[in-house]
């Protein structure tokens, strides 16, 4: 292990490596199908029309799409973002949305305001390997807190916060993904919403709920956003990467009333404004296109993607072992049986031609070490189904090597 | 005045306002001249070559350029970067160059990793007011060097150095545009340039060279690096908005060998990657274009608006004035007499229907307040000498406020 320069701050070892790009090398393997990165599959998405639009942009508006602009994003944008929202049953002002470059963006902004370094704040367990990146980067205790089926549990979140202030620890705030979670896929059952909010608030902890894939649920369901609930205590992040292309990078957030003036210095800070011609071309796409439809017809395909992979792993998987039944999104979240762990599985599962992400890197230090993501939004049925009867085969060799 | 709200943090007050947001009102008013904002002026951008390559790459290799892609930035585009900075006689490896949204994150990255929350850095006196929201929302103490028409002193440098070192405290980097400095207008002179990295190196203090401008010199110059004479102490920081189009929001960073597994890391945690779109665009452009004389015939135009600015300007300065002459970029920069105030001046000056920047923005809390920044880049010579004539009113206006 190489030495870290002097210049190097404490905090600047605590940005993560993606545990997608540590696989990265096997999934790139001839043959290989790979469960592990979470992309989207574009040949659901509008190419041709963005193709198209991306020209007509440029050449009607290239003085305005390709130079500096707003720092809080364009106003056309943020009413396409309000009709988006709407389309998922959220209500926001155009004076609460914040255009980033990427959710991704929202959040390490909103991490800069809320938190300094020392900060205790409180995520689910597992959590999103790229916020986990970003608290590191910020100097963060990060506490995980116990998540079911039915996603966060309220008494859990309530003991934590009581453990943490009898250390005189006041989390700087909740991250969470309530629907169709990554890595695990669950979604958090409507009783709970309220609840999880009314303990945040009276804990004086702000909400940031992330939520890249609210749209993509498999069955028509009513989904409550936390902002909803409690519009003055809970930033909402949302993104365009799972319903258009994340090679836009366009993300933002719908900020409480307090937040907007520093989220709006603290973005342009950050990259002055998201690029114009990308926010251009998603303006574009709610406004002229039915976004509806084509987010529909991809979930459906995403549906379809999930029964394969979920039924061709039936019978494959260890005994005891535990398997999320997402009902949306992009992720399943396997837990193996005591004993097993996942690195060595995973040796088997390239020797098997498949790969998927090792549960570690979602998790506190040390846990996660027999729980696996397997991402199904990428590969086709076919493949999917291939690629759980090889993951059957890594399990069986595996096991062997267990029993030895 | 508002009261913050209990959930920011500290360091959340300390992300700035833009000063050309502060005017941009006036600026928009009709008839009004801008010699405010800092942009490039795209009728001198290949926009129609723009706007075919957009389609193009979308509908070549949309499934790449519009999907997630590397951290580090496309090879490809990191190739071209190595060739546009050998056209400035700079060399670069591709291993060392990290891809970022602009310019403006790369130096939010690198700060994340130089610097933690009360940390001191040097800056020069005036700087870019886009860095000081940087170094405000990290918590840091900024010290301002003094410069000179010959850019930053470095006997300055050294007494600031020492006299930090007598209080216990060590910078964590000098933050420089060495080149037709923003918003300052001057030029480091080369005689100065090893001894500014020389003092840097042996007091351990790594510097930042943000070099946005370095390519639009008027007449053709040797601007020696400073990353070429001390690569291993020195980040590079580099854009395609002055080159190309600000709108493509692609920079990059080329960083010591020490810095680039942290400094991927950092921007993978804050965007993932830069937009793939952008980043094909920008890779094309210098692949496949006369890059070379695109941005000659665009420093040529600058050049004659510089001139034709600071020529209208000759007389109408208020007595004792002294004003910068600068040989590239986009910006020169006025210094008025004692008793003079850019807040009195700006009235007046919009009275006339002229904006432009006022100094303080740019420097020590309290200084610049009698200096202002005069942007040429983006008004047509007729209309940069009506405003130096309008200006020169705004002189005659205060002036008499002030002998009254």
């Amino acid at each position: 292990m190489q030495h870290p320069h002097p210049y190097l701050t404490t905090r600047s070892h605590g940005f993560l490596p993606s545990p997608v790009r540590d696989v990265w090398e096997a999934s790139m393997q001839p043959g290989v199908i790979s469960l592990a990165g979470g992309n989207p599959d574009l040949s659901l998405a509008p190419l041709d029309w963005l193709a198209d639009a991306s020209s007509r942009l440029i050449r009607d508006r290239g003085h305005e799409v390709l130079q500096y602009s707003s720092g809080t994003g364009t106003t056309e944008l943020r009413e396409s973002i309000v009709e988006l929202m709407a389309a998922e049953h959220i209500h926001a002002d155009v004076a609460g949305i914040q255009v980033t470059a990427g959710s991704q963006m929202a959040l390490d902004v909103v991490t800069k305001l809320l938190c300094e370094q020392g900060d205790t704040i409180l995520v689910e367990d597992p959590t999103y390997v790229g916020a986990l990146g970003i608290f590191g980067g910020a100097g963060l205790r990060v506490e995980h807190v116990p998540m079911d089926a039915d996603g966060l549990v309220p008494e859990a979140l309530r003991e934590r916060i009581r453990h943490l202030a009898a250390q005189g620890r006041r989390p700087r705030m909740l991250y969470t993904i309530p629907n169709f979670q990554n890595p695990r896929g669950v979604t958090l059952a409507e009783s709970r919403r309220p609840e999880i909010v009314e303990i945040c608030r009276a804990a004086g902890i702000p909400i940031v709920e992330d939520n890249p894939y609210g749209m993509l649920a498999f069955e028509p369901r009513q989904l409550t956003s936390l902002h909803e609930l409690d519009p003055e205590n809970v930033v909402y992040l949302g993104s365009f990467s799972k319903v258009l292309a994340p090679g836009l990078r366009v993300g933002w957030a719908t900020a409480p009333e307090w937040m907007r003036r520093p989220l709006q210095l603290a973005s342009e800070s950050t990259v002055i404004c998201a690029s114009p011609l990308s926010q251009a071309l998603a303006a574009d796409y709610i406004a002229h296109h039915d976004f509806r439809s084509i987010i529909s017809r991809a979930t459906a395909v995403y549906a379809k993607r999930a029964a394969a992979l979920i039924g061709a792993l039936e019978g494959r998987l260890p005994e005891g072992s535990t398997l999320t039944h997402p009902q949306g999104g992009f992720f399943s979240w396997v837990t193996l049986p005591e004993g097993w762990t996942t690195a060595e599985l995973l040796d088997a599962a390239i020797y098997e031609k498949v790969v998927f992400v090792p549960g570690a890197s979602f998790c506190a230090p040390g846990e996660g070490q027999r729980e696996l993501r397997l991402a199904f939004s990428f590969e086709s049925p076919d493949r999917l189904t291939e690629g759980a009867r090889r993951l059957g085969l890594a399990f069986e060799r595996t096991a062997a090597s267990i029993a030895a």
